[in-house]
């Protein structure tokens, strides 16, 4: 049976980047935003129609309005935020078949919940503090623009797991294991998951 | 410095077997109800009265009504509620200063949030469903009774930590490391903690 960890992660807690050396320690495939790739490969799609709706949700006010009055292809963005998400799973679930791997964010603990793979899920989180220097030191923003990044894209991480998934995003008991990446360190917090694997 | 692990623990998760475990493994002492006996001799107070107190917070209710007559020594429970954290809290900083242990539960994480020692705060959760089967293994009481149990029980804890800190229990934030207990069993949650402080 194969083996899956999946990270959930704050905006600027350094998920995306403690999976990656997860991976690497491991020898496991890592998938982050490459999996939009290769959704946009599988459905004949552009890479810039995919990348516009990765992990936001569908407007489900839309949704609702589209249901009453019949309307099924009323605004394009929901049929991308579905089809990249329908696209998504079934890669996500390819993956859990044929290798061990690490993989953030897109859901991929609920979409593999009744999957034949021994499934670790995990959720980095970080002091606002320590996620804004950690934005401010990455990308050219200001420190009152790593806090509205921070508010936005949490929110949208929010959103797309709350819609997608039943459960709650950022909330302990989505996840087997939750771990303060600023007390720990990237290092550090990539040991622990390694031992909780082994 | 010495180093200190804080168990936080929904009721029924095994919160205090791993903690109990963890402090075997690594050689730490193991402090938990025995508190209780430590504060009531350091106090000069009977045993059964600060076990009524355990884990309890005063009533913010009965504080408001004393401070706006004057009152300080209305209801005895309130002396006892804060005499027990207050006596407990300078034992759990006595601890620090002299061993390294395993604390479970008594608002240990905040009480040492400033003291000179390596602490690492761990929360241990799990499913209610496996917390009802691990209670009624344990105590000889019926499914309605042991969920009853685990409502009132983390109630209590809840109440008292959100008191007497300024953080919430059983917030991932206010921990550095949370641990579904039902995911790993006892042992391997014991490796994980352990693997985190080594």
């Amino acid at each position: 049976m194969k083996k899956i960890i999946t990270i959930g992660r704050q905006f600027g807690s350094g998920g995306r980047e403690i999976g990656e050396q997860l991976a690497k320690k491991l020898n496991y495939t890592f998938y982050d935003r490459n999996l939009i790739i290769l959704a946009a490969e599988k459905g004949g799609m552009s890479h810039e129609t995919l990348n516009a709706a990765d992990e936001r949700a569908a407007n489900p006010w839309l949704y609702a309005a589209m249901s009453q009055t019949g309307q099924t292809s009323f605004n394009p963005n929901i049929s991308t935020n579905d089809t990249l998400f329908t696209l998504q799973a079934g890669i996500i679930k390819d993956i859990a078949k044929t290798e061990n791997a690490v993989i953030v964010g897109r859901c991929s603990d609920y979409i593999l919940r009744n999957e034949d793979v021994e499934l670790l899920n995990v959720f980095i989180y970080a002091p606002t503090e320590a996620r804004v220097k950690r934005i401010m030191e990455r990308m050219d923003v200001t420190e009152q623009q790593a806090l509205q990044l921070i508010k936005k894209k949490d929110k949208e991480r929010k959103c797309y797991y709350d819609f997608y998934t039943d459960k709650k995003w950022a909330s302990h008991s989505s996840y087997d294991l939750n771990i303060d990446s600023n007390r720990f360190g990237i290092e550090k917090a990539v040991e622990i998951i390694a031992s909780a694997i082994e």
